[in-house]
């Protein structure tokens, strides 16, 4: 697909068939992930990517009500910040590098036809804590955001979205 | 451009051409950077866009010594977190969601072929209260990270990104 297309049609898919997800695609998903740029290319991410259905299920469970989309999806990636590779000097740039490895991530999905929800995890610390325990995470180790991921089984429609009152030229 | 190869072949720009950026262009490049996921949709963002030469000159003087390149960039993008229109239940979601801006942003102007540096902003807080201030912005409004912007006046090689000790499966 074209690259301003991808971006612009690209909607939370939230309903999944049953097809599975190749290896090979997953693979260039974690490629596009961690492509983009982070802090001092600190790259201070990490993934698991789960298909198992119990986990899933589990997921779901320990991220609140709007992961429930998890529980028919056919992977979940769940994306980590990593403290200890995190720029020393302000290592809450982790928090952005993060977002930029799962919004790249949702994107190379949506260019090879597989549709995804974002499920925020971080700054929602009851969930941050159910998914560290899920997954028996060491400290330096936080729960980013989960990203569920499945052949669309809905097709939401593009709406517009360039806000004319969210630009300002020159000064504010 | 096809839309994977967009994600991965794109490369941080610091030495841009004289080249401007049409009025088109950027438009696109700014309704990309509105099309990605927000938290609860809050869409809860900004931009101020700066070509006028004096202004990017002050820019790169508050945001520390990375921000040099907007001294030749065609244009500055200063992306903003709307603190009044985030998520009540956990207005730190504004961080996520600016940066999921700022890389849409990037990927759209690569698309283009306009070449573009992520500078950092927040987290860090001189940075922040120097923009705070050359932009005199209201206390809702954060200043989040700079676009820098221009027609590519260098050719980074592309390296390879996908590192297998980042992937996990099924479990940490």
């Amino acid at each position: 697909m074209e690259a301003l297309e991808n971006i612009l049609n690209r909607r939370s898919i939230r309903r999944y068939t049953d097809q599975p997800i190749t290896d090979e695609d997953l693979h260039k998903i974690l490629e596009a992930a961690m492509s983009g740029p982070s802090c001092v290319n600190a790259r201070d991410y990490s993934f698991i990517v789960v298909r198992d259905e119990e986990t899933l299920l589990k997921m779901a469970e320990a991220n609140g009500r709007p992961a429930q989309p998890l529980k028919k999806a056919a992977a979940g990636i769940l994306v980590l910040g990593d403290l200890d590779r995190a720029f020393k000097g302000a290592p809450d740039y982790w928090i952005i590098d993060g977002a930029i490895a799962c919004e790249n991530l949702i994107l190379a999905a949506n260019a090879l036809g597989i549709g995804s929800v974002w499920l925020g995890t971080y700054p929602q610390e009851n969930r941050v804590e159910n998914l560290k325990k899920l997954f028996d995470l060491p400290d330096n180790i936080i729960p980013h955001s989960i990203i569920a991921l499945g052949y669309p089984d809905e097709q939401p429609t593009r709406k517009g979205f360039y806000e004319e009152d969210r630009v300002h030229f020159e000064k504010w």
